[in-house]
């Protein structure tokens, strides 16, 4: 994508996913869509309508034709700029959904005059147009691939503006900073200061801390994102292929109240109360013949490695006390920053009571039967107290976006100069040029400062149609 | 689906097809839709907004929301009873294109009232509200699956009514004739003939001739519908391969410059000039070891039988006329109904001349090279010709649908019955009986006369959401 040669020419795209369905709807955004549209539309008995007379926001019932030929009976919505997604003029046709029809259409208005979107393009127009800032812009495509409530909500609060907000609110701090060092440079031969010093500091360091905190919660923000990797591990006959299933079973019996969702579920991630967990390379833990003495092998402590949260699953009435205490010795020697949730399972063979009195000297052990789905809702009800802990109130601004935490990364190292700078007690115009860095890093995020290199790099990630 | 249990309530599902997208049409449709849409819509402020004032066929901005919560900005379009598809309030939401949002708005849909649609379940409203007569809703299936231009213009055409105003005529002129038979029982004592019995069979023969010829249509329907079936049969070395991806190839160069569309492209299909062609059991004829000295061998003529046209290919160097001779007369055991077409391949190897003149002989052989694609158009307006010379005129109209040819053949005989009768001068009670029968056939294609089984069954086939 040449952003530089981006224009007002009018963009076409199927706007809703590929496949058969009832309906799909091709979206026209430009100066010319209207008219563009207008050439091939009719009313239901093939009599022209002058679509630019109607109001904007308005459906009109129709079909669309290439000559005498009938393409399609559709329904045409009217955006009139600058009341739309992009800014511009749109115009959806609501058609059949067969692909067959979507192709003629988008081949006829191709014909007439419009151009196929290019990736993301429909989105960068409202960019450009000033309808959304660069980090909005982003939040939308996470909002597409969001799959779990919180990764929902936090792009959701993304989109209409929150982190965008904070950000914007950051920088007028900043630029506020900035006038005063900049008025003592105009003054510097008279060697006066119009700014306190030791406020400059408090004010830096108080900003510094907020983009430090925004750093912080990039941690979670990712997780939130990409799911809270989990590593269940366990010798072969622990049952851990069987707690997977009955986990995952649980989960997909939720997904699939929608009938046809299914198909994409990807099988290995765990939506837990709204939290995403992602089970790590379960492709090994299913097939237990190649983890025989599964603690010790390489992989296994990979996946502890990779994982948040480590599940170590045992059998409960195979397993005695002193070898249990062997097994976590060496599970903590590969932990790093997992989190070890001891699990017993199998309980329904003999009585529980006795078992849980066994293991009693280790605090933290679950007790569980897998294949009788006993306290099932008690592990996963650990699970999410595990994501608690390791932080979050996700009604603060959460950073989900590795370009983003780049910036506040870069920021914050100008930050810490400006800080530094004012305890050595640098001129005004050091102080300035680490000031105009963090603002131009700050922008960065919002869109405010951007290049065509960038913008392709962030639209291109879109689908078409967005 | 149990149709007996179909009432008001209001129904909701995904209108667009599962999948990431830039966006996804939720349609509810029902007395309540705008109701129930308005409890968890507010505008992008969230302040609430009384859709049930705003005028039919426009558009509103704003947020769907739980409470607190929000799920998505979305646009909603009003319809409202009965100017909407059903004939029923209908709201489409166009919210983004993620199955998570997706999921959310319709639980929370569900949660407020709506029930989960069926499937085809807006498509039987609109049958049942009169929007549609049943063969038009039929051809509504029919046009989403439609994948050729031919099929989708005969889909269309059904939709738009077309057929069923042609089988409405047919019906209208047997209740005429029916009326006049009837008033003839009702003064059967005083044995009067109030229709001239030798008009009476020149209007039944000229019906039965109509229903006849709609009959026949249903071969062109149905190839036009499913693709005309084409096998490509010939020894191991004459290049069936190269000439089948030749042909796909360059099929699918059209199909992929709407780009995301190769995807679900079956590769056998073959669209040319929008007529589409089904190459038979390819697997069997690109494993070409296991059909060395293919004629002859059981598969090979399975796949001749069930074709429309044989593609004999041959290697033009290496096939002597003696042998192209015995090679036809065997196969002419076995065509059946299929058409031959004689192909000779790799005329680049040799001069070109020599080879058409040493073939002269037969009159209806092709002269290719697939590998150099040279006369492949040729070989494409050849296959269009053949279908052309089949029949066809698809302005008229054409059965494309079992239900349809099946109720008409029922129609035929009814219809016959009464021409013997007439001839056999039976009474007019006998007449009316069959009369009756007619009528019946013919109304249960356009659905006057329908069950519950029947209706389930159609409606059955169609998308959840359509």
């Amino acid at each position: 994508m040449d952003i530089a040669l981006l224009n007002n020419d009018t963009i076409v795209a199927l706007a809703t996913p590929q496949g058969i369905g009832a309906i799909g709807v091709i979206r026209l955004s430009g100066e010319e869509a209207i008219a563009i549209c207008e050439k091939v539309f009719a009313t239901k008995n093939l009599r022209k309508k002058d679509l630019n007379k109607q109001a904007s926001h308005t459906i009109h019932f129709g079909v669309i034709r290439e000559g005498d030929i009938l393409i399609d009976e559709v329904l045409v919505s009217l955006f009139k700029a600058p009341n739309s997604y992009t800014g511009e003029n749109i115009v959806e046709i609501s058609c059949h959904g067969s692909k067959f029809i979507q192709q003629q259409i988008i081949q006829l208005l191709i014909k007439q005059g419009a151009r196929l979107a290019n990736q993301g393009e429909f989105t960068l127009r409202a960019f450009l147009n000033g309808k959304l800032d660069l980090s909005q812009a982003e939040a939308v495509a996470d909002l597409i691939a969001s799959n779990s409530s919180t990764s929902h909500q936090v792009a959701i609060q993304q989109m209409r503006g929150g982190f965008s907000n904070k950000i914007k609110l950051l920088r007028q701090n900043l630029i506020d900073f900035a006038s005063l060092i900049e008025l003592e440079l105009d003054f510097s031969e008279e060697d006066v200061e119009f700014a306190d010093r030791s406020d400059l500091k408090k004010l830096v360091s108080s900003i510094q801390r907020i983009v430090q905190r925004l750093i912080d919660s990039f941690e979670v923000g990712n997780v939130i994102k990409n799911g809270i990797p989990v590593a269940i591990v366990g010798k072969p006959n622990a049952g851990k292929s069987t707690l997977l299933n009955v986990l995952l079973e649980e989960d997909r019996a939720i997904v699939s109240e929608i009938p046809g969702t299914t198909r994409d579920v990807i099988e290995d991630e765990l939506n837990i109360d709204g939290v995403l967990f992602r089970i790590i390379d379960t492709a090994g833990i299913r097939n237990t013949t190649d983890i025989i003495e599964s603690i010790g092998v390489e992989k296994t402590f990979e996946q502890i490695k990779l994982s948040s949260i480590t599940i170590y699953l045992f059998d409960a009435h195979e397993m005695t006390t002193s070898e249990l205490e062997i097994e976590i010795e060496e599970l903590q020697l590969h932990l790093h920053n997992s989190q070890l949730v001891l699990v017993a399972n199998k309980i329904d063979k003999e009585d529980e009571e006795y078992i849980r009195r066994e293991f009693s000297e280790f605090p933290n052990v679950l007790f569980i039967s897998a294949k009788e789905r006993f306290y099932i809702d008690d592990l996963k009800k650990h699970f999410i107290k595990l994501f608690d802990d390791r932080i979050i109130n996700i009604t603060e601004t959460v950073v989900t976006n590795t370009r983003h935490v780049e910036a506040l990364r870069h920021t914050n190292s100008s930050l810490i100069r400006i800080f530094d700078g004012l305890n050595h007690n640098v001129t005004g115009d050091f102080l300035a040029m680490d000031i105009r860095q963090a603002l131009h890093h700050l922008g960065v995020i919002t869109g405010e400062i951007s290049s065509d290199d960038l913008l392709a790099n962030i639209f291109s990630k879109f689908c078409i149609g967005k």
